[in-house]
């Protein structure tokens, strides 16, 4: 079993303001709410910048030094709540470079995850939507897999990280029940490609996806596409989310995956005499958070 | 520009019965309808086991060694036409076992593909479907890619293929311009899983894909599901057709490819220091025929 056991999860889809002092206040009491709602929650996540504004205009003044104000939230509310937490991301100051990084934590307050999003978002469709992440962020270097105890091990990706099929297809082959994807994609390829990536990586892997994602601010320059999802190992949406502030439940289950592994046996049928396997040799990844550090 | 001009492309979805010499005489008036309706065609496709019935019980008895009477009418037809064929895919009887084989031919009725189904079909959701493909069949052994005189190289794979990436992914960063898979769902994984996995294997790899079915015969054990189709490289389904005998026509075109590639530049951002490219290095994979032969 890839999954230990059955896991509930809450997707926490935040209205970021330019304050983030109350953002993380919002945080607390949206946390709060999401357990007396749902009290067997194990597993709370947050959407891509979840306490920031899209907008370049936005990142650096809102940026934090790890550990700052938001590793601290996470780390007492994951121990207040028992619960574990996939803080969705943030930019974060590090070696005189901001990262778009995601921190994840256990029950007991303790870091268990650090991603910083690989592949940045520059991207241009001529009067629709012109992005170019790397004039403000770096990327990170690793593949990242983060072990859940007492459930097992997910991959994580960021936003335009799920465009790029080898972090999945990584985390698959090394044992991960799901891919998390904090994201924020807009209105233009959201509705073009949100879910049909999703699904396809659930779909090819097997595995649970979930994307989580800030609300849509209407005032905001850059449209969050919102839309906060959980895909089953067969590639269904099992739960979706609008576009405004919200709190999604779902629940992941240990036989949803080895039930759909049995009757499409894909992953003991690939042909690794006819091309490589992506997961083997050279990749880098992380389950030890002490490994993020290195660039390499 | 990985094609060189627009590309009319006709699939045609035959309707088999066991009687192999009255199929492939409807496959001719099937092609000469093809090029009367849409004389600009340059390319047809036809399904997997486009000219017999889906069945353990006809393979054997509907086989053909190379060349046999397949080979003779697609080098006929293609040369009459001066169109490009993608001739689906049958029982091919080589050094005592059976594959599952699709023959190309260009203009001039010249073998320029030869692709054995590299996945076979073994999967069993009960009560619902369940198949042993490998029980007749061997796999092949490589990756194919085809180049069409003019337009430029197509990869090809067949049904079950279409569920392993690389495939796709190898014909992609060598240069093709759309992935063609002679294919044949049936009534159960079709409506779950065939419109999603053609449109994740278009986008990811920016590439047209061409799904070519034969149609569904309700007096067969195994219902086809058909609804051959071709997809954009934006992940779009631009034509479908529907579950019986059927010719569907579409247009490639080069700037559709070369615009999304510019919007959403993923082939220039892939992060190979982070994973390995899957198309590199010990992959086999053909344009020459005679390579085909190898096993290796």
């Amino acid at each position: 079993m890839v999954l230990n056991r059955e896991l509930e999860v809450a997707l926490i889809q935040t209205m970021p303001t330019g304050d983030l002092e109350a953002n993380l206040s919002r945080v607390e009491e949206l946390v709060e709410k999401a357990i007396t709602d749902y009290p067997n929650t194990e597993l709370v996540v947050f959407g891509e910048h979840f306490s920031s504004p899209l907008g370049k205009e936005f990142y650096e003044k809102l940026s934090e030094e790890i550990p700052g104000p938001r590793f601290s939230l996470f780390s007492k509310l994951s121990k207040k709540y028992k619960i574990n937490i996939i803080g969705g991301s943030f930019a974060e100051k590090y070696q005189g470079k901001l990262f778009n990084t995601s921190l994840s934590f256990d029950k007991s307050g303790l870091l268990i995850g650090l991603h910083r999003k690989v592949h940045l978002f520059d991207i241009d469709i001529p009067d629709k939507i012109t992005a170019k992440e790397s004039e403000t962020f770096s990327g990170g270097s690793s593949a990242t897999l983060i072990k859940i105890p007492e459930f097992g091990v997910v991959g994580e990706g960021i936003c335009y990280d799920i465009r790029f099929p080898e972090l999945a297809t990584i985390a698959s082959r090394n044992n991960a029940f799901c891919m998390v994807y904090p994201s924020a994609f807009n209105t233009t390829t959201g509705p073009l490609h949100w879910s049909l990536l999703a699904r396809s990586r659930a779909l090819d892997n097997q595995m649970y996806v979930i994307m989580c994602s800030p609300a849509r601010n209407m005032d905001s320059t850059y449209k969050v596409y919102g839309h906060s999802m959980v895909v089953d190992p067969s590639g269904k949406i099992i739960a979706e989310a609008g576009e405004g502030e919200e709190i999604l439940h779902s629940t992941l289950k240990p036989e949803a995956i080895s039930q759909f592994r049995q009757n499409i046996p894909i992953r003991v049928q690939t042909r690794f005499d006819v091309y490589k396997d992506i997961s083997e040799g050279a990749v880098t990844s992380c389950i030890e958070v002490a490994d993020t550090d290195s660039d390499n």
